[in-house]
């Protein structure tokens, strides 16, 4: 099934908000209707593409097959962009501006070489596209010369999996799901539920550095790999040799983040675990972020680790209370903040972790709240970019952003950013809903994770600008990494530039030059043009 | 103290070995005594310092005294090379081939920011000089040009440290039991105990990605980095912003194994843990190496993990009896493998793990030996390299390698390397005798540590090379890595190219060239030079 081009998912699951919610929404934050119907896909005035007839025919050349090179308005409407509000803002506009000239699926590792080998002879960009659920702009490269989608969902296949050692290499056009399903039977799990689970691909996970839901179990994507294939403009790079190795740099975690800037992702070696026979989630209440902040800290730092760790503010869990699908199903005496906290293991595992990790929860102040809304999470944990949909249909604004930082820089990063979010949309009209949720843990830090709904401006993405701005100012000048999990792309570029100094972006494009040397991989994804 | 300029550590500390051992060796090696005493320091013909005054009177700018810029015989000499067999063996000759220009001891991230300035002004090539224990030729660059030695004593500071995140920022000078004091006055631990703990250096633990003996609970010391300090020929490079980051490639994982050639580490922030109230090291014994590996295999994977987990093959167990300060010590009847399992942290928390890991043990086929092969492991824990003085003090060959793999390959590594360093030792007349243990343990695979110990030949270092490059190409053969935590050097320079591979290669050579564009900084360690 094609994902929704004009949002998120499967279209059949789409859900309008509620008359109640639509009311809230007017009364609290004075969102109105939208004047105008959206285009329809039909309608989008896409032009015919760019590509010359030699280039068109040695690009099925390289992939096999006419019908593995698209050049049809839909296949490149569906491959404009990816899905951040913005993105999804102006493909409701029918806005095709950064429309792939072709969208070319290649087969293979060889197939996704001699595409390379196509492209660099006839000086074409090219757009690694996995899932397509970027959100920072990783899919609209900066040049706008006419460039190729490179979407990988024909190398969907698991190619090894060593039970022993419990590695599997998997293609990186595996949507997550059918890598789980793969994985699942022969008894293993990869361990990797982003929100973007449903659609997303091991491809895009590794190129992003991606984390998932239950990372303070199972790890960040970036900490599962063990090895790549990267096939680049100047040959083949294959690295992890070895789980762990003293044999120079991590060559590893030079193409994990590397969003397609030094190549296209062939192949990716993961650390597979097996399939939890418990799954455990529940609910906790604290009085304030702070305390709760505490609690998950302590658990991060000296443990037990649950598998699953979030926390809502205490707005994120007010309007918890509110969602469409929640109303009435959460204590609605509980005010404070709620955590998920989750286990996932063997029976006496999941056990004996879930007796500790309680007394500790309980020591930092913690109220057990019951399974119901650690179920009610797990159920809906996939669902967020659906409502956003809902929200945007019934004119309102909604975006998420994220960070981390160090533990002692949290409350300011927390506090800054919320700060720059409803100034800048207060004072442009649009006073906004700001929540924050903490979803990923670590022994030194953790992230935050924002998400912002208010009415739409005149000009939804003009509008938006400022506000997004003003909060990367705030998480730089707050000690905050630019991304914790969606990426640089083309959105964070400037600051990412910052964030890495002018020796880590002379460093990487001296990578880049060496791995891609007429600068034609995603250019302008994560390092800029020079 | 300065160290032993001939061999390791505490020049108080050596210990000739009893006469059952000389006689031992002599029987089943056929070791001979030594025909010439070796040379002593004042003895070695030092030629003066090929340093232009004015380069000289320059560095002394840099570092701000006279004498911090030294170049007489006896600085000189004690950064002659490192610790590897073959660099004791030389310097024992009074080969000083390898001996620096001068030995520069800056005091500040600046002055070696100067220093860089200088050398790169006047082409004078620099090699960063830790607690100089490399054992892979880290400090002996390939160009036979006047280079400086850059001590980094002077550079033992704790800078900062933030008990909320858990992080400290440790100068590159710092020797490890010098930061563990330090640390410790604040109730924390580094927890990383390599066998060169006693003189090694946070620069060094970074720049060779380093792993300690407790690796199995703190991790490796790459794993332990949040931040470093790089200051380079072109400048200053920061990286680690939060703990983990979606923003780009992790250029901590960079910068650590560069070995030096990408500049000079300046400052590391680190990981830290509350000092462990409660460590418990005990011996378990399995009928086989194939059964032991098998037991650390599944608590590596299933848990619970221990802190400290190590397994020797039948022959280390054997041999282990024999060592001048254990005979009579274990248990004589105790046939098959020793481990060594440990456990650090709260009395609660390593009581739960003791008792869950010994019935995982025991599951395995495991039988329990008391504390007292613990206790005996953990005393002596950082004695072998004095050993290994004393065997090349009665004429003995010994030296250590070692390597890493995934669990399923692990089998035909052991094999193939053991059978690499037998036939070439019993080919050319000195048959060995082959150690090895299993030290460090991941969810994917495990490390092998080989000890050899054989009669010297005529030509010790030449006598030997053949054996190591058997081994070296065994482990290339079977799958391993060139190096798990010894690093590349010199010594492995021509198998890392081969596992990194062409491009890997290139992309580091491109990162260099951006970072030192002269080559200044250890020329041809790590990465050949043109």
């Amino acid at each position: 099934m094609d994902m929704l081009w004009s949002g998120w998912g499967d279209p059949t699951r789409a859900t309008p908000l509620p008359d109640t919610v639509i009311g809230l929404l007017r009364d609290m934050l004075g969102v109105k209707p939208r004047s105008a119907e959206p285009v329809t896909l039909e309608e989008i005035p896409v032009p015919d593409s760019p590509l010359a007839p030699a280039v068109r025919e040695a690009l099925r050349g390289a992939v096999g097959s006419a019908e593995h090179v698209r050049t049809d308005a839909e296949s490149r409407v569906r491959h404009t962009r990816g899905k951040s509000t913005p993105d999804l803002l102006r493909i409701r506009e029918g806005d095709v501006t950064d429309t792939p000239a072709a969208v070319v699926l290649p087969g293979s590792h060889d197939e996704v070489a001699a595409v390379l080998g196509v492209c660099a002879e006839h000086g074409v960009a090219v757009v690694p596209f996995g899932g397509g659920t970027s959100v920072v702009g990783g899919l609209a490269p900066a040049s706008r010369g006419a460039f190729v989608a490179l979407d990988l969902r024909r190398m969907d296949g698991l190619l090894d999996l060593d039970p022993v050692s419990r590695t599997a290499t998997l293609q990186p056009g595996l949507r997550a799901p059918h890598a789980e399903a793969l994985l699942a039977e022969q008894g293993f799990t990869l361990g990797h539920f982003p929100q973007s689970y449903e659609w997303a691909t091991i491809g895009g996970f590794a190129a992003a550095r991606s984390s998932g839901q239950a990372s303070a179990g199972y790890g960040r994507f970036d900490e599962m790999v063990l090895g790549l294939t990267l096939a680049t403009p100047s040959g083949t790079l294959e690295v992890g040799r070895a789980p762990r190795s003293a044999a120079g740099p991590d060559l590893r975690q030079l193409v994990l983040g590397s969003e397609g800037a030094f190549g296209v992702i062939t192949s990716v070696t993961v650390r597979i675990r097996p399939v939890p026979e418990t799954r455990i989630y529940e609910g906790w209440r604290f009085d304030s972020f702070e305390a709760g902040s505490a609690a998950l800290r302590r658990l991060a730092q000296d443990g037990p680790r649950p598998t699953v760790l979030r926390l809502s503010d205490e707005t994120e869990t007010l309007i918890g209370l509110a969602r469409p699908d929640a109303i009435g199903s959460s204590d609605p005496q509980g005010a404070g903040c709620q955590a998920i906290v989750g286990y996932e293991g063997t029976p006496q595992d999941t056990a004996h972790r879930r007796e500790s990790a309680a007394a500790v929860l309980r020591a930092c102040g913690g109220t057990f709240a019951g399974s119901e809304p650690g179920e009610h999470w797990a159920a809906g944990r996939y669902s967020a970019p659906y409502l956003r949909d809902s929200l945007l249909d019934a004119g309102a604004f909604a975006e998420t952003l994220e960070t981390a930082a160090f533990w002692s820089r949290l409350p300011e990063l927390y506090a800054s950013v919320r700060q720059a979010l409803t100034g800048t949309l207060t004072e442009a009209g649009t006073p906004p809903l700001v929540m924050c949720h903490i979803s990923h843990v670590y022994e030194n830090g953790a992230s935050l994770y924002f998400t912002v709904v208010s009415a739409q401006g005149e000009d939804p993405v003009a509008h938006w600008e400022p506000a997004k701005h003003a909060a990367n100012e705030a998480i730089l000048a707050a000690g905050g990494t630019i991304s914790h999990h969606h990426g640089v792309g083309t959105d964070h570029g400037d600051w990412y530039v910052r964030e890495a100094g002018p020796l880590g972006v002379e460093a990487l494009k001296a990578v880049k030059r060496s791995l891609d040397p007429a600068g034609l991989v995603n250019p302008g994804v994560l390092l800029p043009v020079d």
